[in-house]
């Protein structure tokens, strides 16, 4: 166990816990956090710690933390801010695991200094601090309540971890009346020391611990994030409510945690990288964590509904488009098996229809027959309360038909109705078949089960990162010639030469003011050679003469240097000609794009997306966190509608969607060999018919120091 | 009121009842229905018929409705499917005014001719018609339960139309359970007579009803309903769970009622049109539902939210941009009065953050602040349970300054916590203020109001229809040229004249095979011209010298075709030529599409979008049923990402939306002018700048005799 996790065991798990700052005022949170202690069936020696009293709550009361007799695993302190740093620094001295700083007034109402000197004296001692401005913690494990929540959670296999201290108790609350049971509920305040990178590292290997939720506004490191969420969410999901989609949510965001959140697309592309299930709201947060405590993963895709009401299965078909959930094609065989549980005119159409008349018995016949079918992965039952079954007989049909068909497959259900339908779909919940009271809720949940599922298998799924030949010296020096120069920025020449280093091919062009010029670097770069004029005004530029292509010699380009300035100085009379471009002949390719740019929490993001002037119109673009593997690049290649094109549109010509994923990895490596490179933009890259590769049409490139 | 308004009065308000069917056996429906009845409280007399009993639940039994002594309004069915014609012919001789049919085996198991029997039965006998395979109906108006339904709803002011039997049942129990107060439930089933728009008319005008709600599956009649929609959601919010947007949906949907769905982005255009609103889930049917019934509408667009948890205000913010509510920026003089209810660390940054100090009083201050202010608009309060108020408290402080404020605007709440927070959203919502478990969801049912009253305002803002000067005789004769031969589509050079019939700027071109053709042409359409090879092998014809532009004469036209075909010839050897396109020099402009087809529920459905070759992949387009207005036409415009091209993107020239326009409403008029035309494809669209129109480059037209 590493010193952080030891820490954090300590912070959850004490075997004995001081509360610095404790009150006999019932009034003050110090007073609060002592009684939930003390009534949350905590084992092990509590002392209150405050010089102005001798006794609180019927315990001795100690004077100074260096007073108490016995060892002190968990410190929780609530006394006024300014205080703080000096009974940390007691903590330490007095050899304390860690200390929950319930305490505000730091950070978010603008006192960095004594954030910062708060910290400091827990390095100095070698002690780990959770918070400032926190509630406090709560085990069920141990069981503890070091908090000013009313009322402790229920006991059960979901950690929460919570960057909102007012939302913590608030759902103490709420999951309770949920039955929804938390192993533990961290609040992470302002994160001065301890953040949710280090807890979920904690949880992921606690074996009290099922699946990891987590209520965040910001990421504190998004790297570090990453890479601890990759290898834990391999073992245990990960859910994260991640608030601030919204532009004006970053300032409702600022204003009270002094949290900085990244670009929300970002987020979304990092989350789902390292295996993280980013959910919409609180409500699905706890709807997805009990789907996935409870219910065992799928062995593929097939899913099989089986509803009594056609509206219900219609409703739980629209959400499995939405959710990812695939409906299974019922193979012959299992559909005249099925047959037996439903009256001529029910369906096995998936949804499985067996119409308001079907019994109980049909409903266990019938997922008896789902649930033994090899080709079955996974079963969402729907029910409507109807006058022939009451939702107890449907529960007991789900269960007996679990327990006999013996295997372990996922199976959810949905029962619509009033009170006796809310209380069987607890029972089932409570029994291992997630239970929700619409089919939309439940298929979410099975959605939520193969989101899992398909992230773990890819975070299991061996990674390919081809060796790439590249010129990294020749690139240096580029970069670092600019970078003498004060520069933020490559010349599109530099730029050019950049990428080549880097072995992505590149048009090689040039502009060209006279027409001596012109005919040098047509001999430099090689026949065949296209003309084109170079002038902000001139959007069409064959309209106006202003191209010409195929020229096959000295002559020729000398020649066409002249006729293309007559031809636009005639028809385009008032256009400012900046000089011709000569390139090489470039067929023309789809247009795509291919870039890279440094988020300041997730580090360098390389995206992919249809290119063109009007890429932002377009807004087809995906995104991963560098270094991006082989799969990556065909992940991040096949999300995009681009790649229908290059699928082959409406019977044209596949295109080489390997030469794409070449280059994602080629700007992937430079990111990451070459921290000097702010960002990338490779558009239009041009790509031609599979096996004829591409072309990097324009290259820029942004530096930093 | 109307013949079908007078027949759906006696149905869900009779004075008597016949129930037909009505059975001693507890198991059977005509039991349970007569059972329902009688327990309800329904204060007319009731008959049972069946001609095999004397006397049923104590009520003397008739062999005929024939043999009923009094006038019955109401005849609710449950014999046999093959016997329910008979009863109806004798419901007709009785002068029954409506008729409910629970007995299924029609449509919906194949038996369409025992269902016209039944239809035809009726129109004969002038008796209007529910169902049949329903449940049958509830009215808390009356009251009356003359269903199968396990008990009957809340009395409320919801009126709840369902094509789903199993999911009214079911339902009835979930409202009551949610306190969710119905006025009336009807079941459609198979809508051989009646239909919701029939109801959506009765329920316009019912005092008893303030939201309509309806859970359907198909809409029988697209035009009707859109037109009665129209009338009715001036009056009071319609809202509409339309089921089945995956593709997979349609199957189930067809094997379960013999509906045919249309396609869901032509449902989600024609609802919003005619002032509907769509729900994703039941769960927002009726918790918007409730909003729309409980709270007043608001008079401008500026929204206040109040919170004690930051967490909780981020939420609220990223649902605020979902659901399209528009925080306001607080004012200074009133951020300086809201200063007065919240700690110095405190927020008056919308959302105002009093923090988890806020007391009841803060809440109430800070409320009525914002009510009395009379650029606020409407008011979100959101709340956290803490250690500090009680969740009576904050209800107690939202309804006081509710009360004290005395002005009518929306208020919507949310109340984080477990039991005693659930107790006060219902409170609140019983009085007025409705309130929700989570702040997306105050959010959203805020948004439901919202979108309510801007679909209002815009179904109450005058249309204008421009008189459009068009020669319809011309393209009358062009359409039935067309279609004595037996085509059902225009060749290229008729679908452009028929488009300049109806005024719409197209470009002149022909397919010529010779270059004597190709210069009478040239002559007939008028110079400069261009000249451009036409080969389905030949994607960029500039690169194989095949576009020749600006000919100014017959000479420079003839020569032209043969180096046309030179130079294909030599450098696509392997091109099939099939002759070169003759047109007018046209200049590029931006390319956007114009469209219409027709949707077999809803007509001539208009779309405009971002156009050229890649439609489909870009997929940016919006679309409006015909007849279109001048402010349909705009808003279809504004809708697409092109009209951020068209208002000048990047620093380029603002492009002409007028000419766009036009060119939609000639579309939306050829669509009702010419039923005959089946579909229109005007793509590509040239847009010039400003003041310089457009022009159709390519038109396709498909008919339909």
């Amino acid at each position: 166990m590493s010193e952080v996790e030891s820490a954090i065991m300590r912070l959850l798990r004490p075997r004995s816990v001081a509360v610095i700052g404790a009150s006999r005022d019932p009034s003050k949170i110090g007073h609060q956090v002592l009684k939930n202690i003390l009534s949350s069936g905590f084992r092990g020696p509590v002392y209150p710690v405050n010089p102005n009293a001798r006794e609180v709550l019927g315990l001795r009361c100690y004077a100074s933390v260096l007073e108490v007799p016995g060892p002190v695993d968990l410190a929780v302190v609530c006394v006024p801010a300014p205080l703080v740093p000096g009974v940390v620094e007691e903590c330490g001295r007095k050899g304390v695991a860690a200390v929950a700083v319930i305490s505000s007034g730091f950070k978010e109402v603008g006192n960095e200094g004594l954030e910062r000197e708060l910290v400091e004296a827990a390095r100095r001692h070698g002690v780990r601090l959770l918070g400032p401005n926190i509630v406090g913690i709560c085990d069920t494990v141990t069981p503890i309540n070091a908090s000013f929540c009313q009322g402790s959670p229920l006991k059960g296999e979901i950690a929460f971890i919570s960057q909102s201290g007012a939302l913590s108790i608030a759902l103490v609350g709420w999951t309770a009346l949920k039955g929804v049971g938390l192993s533990s509920l961290v609040s992470l305040g302002n994160k001065a020391d301890l953040n949710e990178a280090d807890f979920i590292e904690f949880f992921g290997k606690d074996p009290h611990t099922k699946v990891i939720t987590a209520y965040l506004e910001g990421i504190e490191d998004g790297r570090r994030f990453m890479e601890v969420a990759a290898r834990v969410s391999v073992l245990k999901p990960i859910l994260v409510l991640k608030v601030g989609r919204a532009e004006r949510a970053l300032g409702a965001i600022k204003s009270h945690t002094g949290s900085l959140a990244g670009s929300d697309a970002v987020v979304d592309a990092a989350l789902e990288q390292c295996g993280v299930i980013r959910v919409p709201t609180f409500v699905e947060l706890f709807d997805w964590a009990v789907a996935l405590a409870k219910a065992p993963l799928p062995k593929g895709e097939n899913v099989v509904i089986i509803t009594n009401g056609g509206g219900a299965g219609v409703m739980a078909t629209d959400a499995a488009e939405q959710y990812g959930v695939k409906l299974m094609d019922i193979p012959p065989d299992l559909a005249e098996r099925l047959r037996k549980y439903m009256p001529p005119f029910g369906s096995t159409f998936n949804p499985v229809d067996l119409t308001g008349m079907a019994t109980k018995e049909w409903y266990k016949g019938a997922l008896l027959e789902a649930l033994r079918d090899e080709r079955v992965h996974a079963v969402v039952v729907l029910y409507c309360h109807t006058a022939v079954t009451k939702p107890s007989d449907i529960a007991d049909a789900i269960l007996e038909a679990k327990r006999e068909a013996g295997v372990e497959k996922p199976i959810v259900a949905s029962l619509i109705g009033g009170e006796e339908c809310f209380r069987e779909i607890e029972r089932l919940t409570r029994e291992g078949v997630p239970a929700y009271e619409s089919p939309e809720k439940a298929v979410a949940a099975m959605g939520a089960i193969y989101k899992y599922s398909r992230l773990r298998e890819r975070l299991l799924s061996a990674k390919t990162y081809p060796e790439l030949k590249v010129d990294h010296e020749g690139a240096r020096r580029i970069v670092e010639g600019a970078l003498r120069e004060g520069r933020t920025a490559l010349t599109p020449f530099e730029a050019a030469q950049l990428a080549k280093c880097y072995g992505i091919p590149v048009l090689e062009k040039r502009l060209v003011t006279s027409r001596e010029e012109a005919v040098k670097v047509a001999e430099e770069i090689g026949y065949p050679i296209a003309l084109e004029v170079e002038s902000p005004q001139v959007i069409h530029k064959t309209e106006v003469g202003g191209i010409l292509l195929d020229l096959r010699s000295a002559d020729d380009v000398a020649r066409g240097f002249d006729t293309i300035l007559a031809n636009v100085k005639a028809r385009a009379p008032h256009a400012e000609i900046k000089g011709v471009v000569v390139r090489r002949m470039a067929p023309r390719g789809l247009e795509v794009l291919v870039g890279m740019h440094r988020d300041p929490f997730f580090g360098p993001l390389v995206a992919f997306g249809s290119g063109g002037v009007l890429v932002e119109l377009v807004r087809d673009v995906s995104f991963k966190v560098a270094p991006v593997s082989l799969e990556d690049a065909r992940e991040m290649v096949e999300r995009t509608r681009a790649y229908s094109l290059m699928r082959g549109y409406r019977g044209q010509a596949e295109l080489d969607v390997d030469a794409v994923v070449d280059v994602i990895l080629r700007v992937s490596k430079l990111a990451v060999d070459i921290p000097e490179v702010a960002a990338v933009d490779i558009n239009p890259f041009f790509v031609y018919e599979r096996g004829k590769g591409g072309l990097a049409i324009d290259v820029k490139v942004l530096l930093r120091h």
